[in-house]
């Protein structure tokens, strides 16, 4: 049996990329955590056979019966799928329900503490909508944060859709000293010992209101605290400047201001993590590109980095090396 | 004597590390263009001594005894300073002094047509300050938008130096517009056949009511005129499309909406163009760096782009390859 932390993976919409993805990416690196996967154990088997992967496929019922042995998938099915319901390439709505019940397995798993973090593959929104399943949850505002990370450039948003004149009222001292300090206690947790949090500006070269008011005394504030965090920075240089390794992450004030900065420079790889949530959750940019489903063509840098950095993140080691 | 366009280039700061920058990026590409230099000749012998550049460097007073002859570098040097006002690394009033006069020269030599396209070496602010000279002449709201250039990715701002709570009151479909065609005119005169211009929206995802009022009627107006305008696009996915190749250029709507994306994605190698004036004129990101100024050490990538760049689209051979 595998040593390291427990990451469940919730394989996505059977009729997309997500099985072929999670499977490449567990070619890659399925040592770094004892891994199993939630969802339909024939479309894992198929996507094993699709990349020619050397797993042997064990379908289980339930959580207790995982081995997490060496060249073997452990995967929960239900038995919620026919082999009739899944057409690759097609939109479901027998997928759509499947995929949300086994994310609710999946975020089970996590909040009875079996599992230490849980990973989702790509799941097709038409189809959880065609199955009449409630939406997935995504930030609540003033309580989830979204992070995001491309190997060393890594942005937490202070908000998330939300138009951008909103914002302003949005940023007060309070707020953002909270999320600093929330930052500051998920990276130790995470096994960074001191993190370096650049905290950016809202104005051009941080000259502004804003700054001065509620950004720069949030800093102050935290830093009499013991915090490592530093700002308001540039917001044009300090993205370059945490990739570049000056910080361990930016505190980012707006959607845009974060993806702007992840997405041009490396869209490639980036995986999302929810902070503030009670567990470990980590999904993955990619569709679930119907178009390409099946041929064995998808890209798995994505899921490959959210498997690591799940893997890293729960087991107390920092973030991976991208 | 070399064809081409004819770009004349101020050397920045004697006590900087413009002289070096200059002359290295000359040596990569002294044939693309007529060059010409605007500065203290001695500087230029320093700087070429110390680049071990294979050029002779030819003092003249004014611009009709250019001879633009390869191996040799023309320098129009109107004897501002002695060689004692000269100390590598060290702010000076007589260097600040000069600098203005220079930059005014090299402006005239535009404005009456003598040159297709200008460059500027680092100024140092402070050295300016020093001499009671007029600061340098920064982007004229309304008037003239700053185009930056890395590479592929080529963005100009609708706004620059204000509060961003102060851009919503700026994004109007009028003056949208009015950019958008000042930019396919521009694209235009600089070889680029049918321009194809990228224009952000401003909210998350490109949604909101700023995109529905003005961004999207201005977009539509413009193709109406036969512009190949394309948007309002989602600004995380734009600035990342038009580097992979997708459009010439993209229309941002405030400072670090562009900047985020060009310096995250490479700061190396980015140049600038003012937008609107009357001439061609190109400046680059670098500093005076007195620290490392004098040893040869000086990075000359942007100002290479910048060169470049000013002969390719004084030439009307579009943008350079990068």
């Amino acid at each position: 049996m595998s040593e390291g932390p427990i990451v469940a993976t919730m394989i996505g919409d059977p009729c997309g990329i997500g099985p072929e993805i999670v499977v490449k990416a567990l070619v890659e690196d399925h040592a770094s955590a004892r891994h199993l996967l939630v969802g339909d154990a024939r479309a894992v088997a198929g996507a094993v056979a699709l990349a020619r992967a050397p797993f042997e496929v064990r379908a289980i019922e339930h959580f207790g019966q995982a081995k997490f042995e060496p060249g073997c998938l452990d995967v929960i099915d239900p038995g919620t799928l026919q082999t009739r319901d899944i057409t690759v390439g097609r939109v479901s709505a027998a997928c759509g329900r499947a995929v949300a019940q086994w994310w609710d397995l999946t975020t089970a798993l996590a909040r009875e503490g079996s599992v230490d973090a849980i990973v989702k593959a790509p799941v097709n929104s038409e189809a959880i909508r065609l199955a009449g399943a409630p939406a997935q949850a995504g930030v609540q505002p003033g309580r989830t944060y979204l992070f995001l990370i491309t190997g060393p450039l890594r942005v937490v948003h202070l908000t998330d859709h939300i138009p951008l004149r909103q914002v302003f009222g949005q940023l007060r001292k309070d707020r953002i000293l909270e999320l600093i300090r929330m930052i500051d206690a998920t990276l130790r947790r995470w096994g960074i010992a001191s993190p370096r949090i650049g905290v950016a500006g809202i104005n051009p070269h941080a000259h502004g209101e804003e700054e001065e008011r509620e950004i720069a005394p949030a800093v102050e504030e935290a830093r009499a605290l013991g915090v490592g965090a530093v700002g308001p920075v540039p917001p044009d240089s300090l993205f370059r400047q945490c990739a570049e390794g000056l910080y361990d992450c930016v505190l980012a004030h707006y959607h845009d201001q974060g993806h702007i900065a992840v997405k041009t420079w490396r869209f490639e790889g980036n995986c999302a993590v929810m902070l503030g949530e009670p567990f470990l959750r980590v999904s993955v940019a990619h569709g679930t590109a119907f178009d390409i489903a099946g041929r064995g063509q998808a890209d798995h840098r994505s899921m490959a980095s959210a498997l690591r950095t799940a893997a890293a993140l729960a087991g107390g080691r920092g973030f991976p090396a991208a």
